[in-house]
């Protein structure tokens, strides 16, 4: 970037200009590509409507979500330049609380992205890192190039997946092969949202840590209440409410002016 | 990048995604800062929550945008990075309609972007470009850094600006240096949005070419009907009608669930 800015303590979105900062700082380490940019800032713009916080749909969905994972025979957390840039630390958290293996899946797939990715996932603490180089040998039915590549260790036979800030195409190539599939979005209408089993509609740096702390919670239920939980989700209902809560924050904004 | 996907023609969000790959290519020219991708992304939610359409308000506010544009003594149209990679030509367009002067003006200046905008609109069509090396000599009060650079014979002692896609500190403090501030920006909540005279809510692909069509039938009116216009126009609650178009945009998706 050339320039970096000073960020005054007291500035208003001081917290969201220095996510920015590191952000780029991601994509001139090679973690994160440019369209993830582009990505960040969308949701910015629907964390911004939520109210940078945490709402009640997003910790229903938390608890199926947690659950979900719980129940798994083989969860997989799918880790992308994106969730690695944000929060590395507490996905290897998550990983290690469920327990589910790591890999990392990319959209714009290279060798040196995959290097990065895995390098943060381990500077974090992560053990086992899956989906990087000859490791990432099966595909994703009906996608095509770089995009389709996954570990047959890990998401290829996966039953429940987390794959949070994913690509609409992908997540509904990913229901097409039977998986469940749990994700992590700020944008209640994207395609990924709409397609996943479980949206938690969040800020993956408030839901991360949120997560894992369900799974906590939540360990110690027979599989009989857990499925119970999983039971009375319902991600078109959960969804519509999150849409229904964005409305009345834009309301109530509109009548602060 | 590295890679370059190929956009199949019927996807869903084609036109979205050719997009996101120009500003990606705007950026590897140094015409764009890697924080204006974020930026971009940030605008391509409030669109897609718009319907990715020109909205009532949206025109409103572009006909009184044109009226303080030919009434001005000395207006001049603004150009950043995102400004130039998205509508360069259009934004020539407009300041031959007008007729107002072009001044490259960047929120991370630095003398590698500082021509790349230039020649960007110089290829254009521009015939004049201020704001570029020495000539971005005078200071926006209360800014810091390179931030604060304008050009003495442009922003500076002009009277009515268009400043699309800006930074809140500076149109504030273009504010206080009482000038007539219009601007095009996707999020009516922005800090620019709300501190501004004129706010055109809308994708500046489309709000450029509406801006200049707009100039071309209002010229033939008098200073006294011109006057009317802008008189009869109320920014806040033209932003506060947007917001509720929004509201009623994200009920109607909510019920689509």
């Amino acid at each position: 970037m050339g320039i970096r800015l000073k960020i005054p303590k007291n500035h208003v979105r001081a917290a969201s200009l220095r996510k920015r900062e590191e952000l780029i700082d991601a994509e001139e380490k090679g973690i994160l590509a440019k369209a993830g940019l582009i990505a960040h800032g969308r949701g910015e713009a629907f964390d911004y409507i939520l109210g940078e916080a945490t709402i009640p749909a997003a910790l229903f969905a938390t608890r199926a979500a947690a659950a979900s994972l719980i129940l798994a025979r083989h969860p997989v957390l799918s880790v992308n330049g994106n969730t690695a840039a944000l929060v590395a630390k507490e996905t290897v958290d998550l990983a290690e609380a469920i327990p589910a293996d790591l890999e990392v899946n990319l959209f714009y797939r290279d060798r040196r992205r995959e290097l990065a990715v895995k390098s943060t996932l381990v500077k974090a603490g992560a053990s086992k890192v899956l989906g990087v180089g000859r490791r990432a040998s099966a595909h994703i039915p009906e996608l095509f190039s770089e995009r389709r590549k996954v570990d047959p260790n890990g998401i290829f036979s996966a039953d429940v997946i987390l794959v949070p800030l994913e690509d609409g195409d992908r997540t509904m190539a990913l229901k097409k092969m039977g998986k469940f599939v749990v994700t992590i979005d700020l944008n209640p209408l994207s395609r990924t949202s709409q397609a996943a089993d479980v949206t938690i509609v969040d800020n993956i740096i408030r839901a991360m840590p949120n997560l894992t702390k369900a799974v906590e919670e939540l360990r110690g239920l027979s599989r009989q209440e857990l499925k119970g939980i999983l039971e009375r989700f319902d991600n078109r209902r959960n969804l519509s409410e999150t849409i229904l809560f964005m409305r009345d924050r834009l309301t109530a904004l509109a009548k602060e002016e």
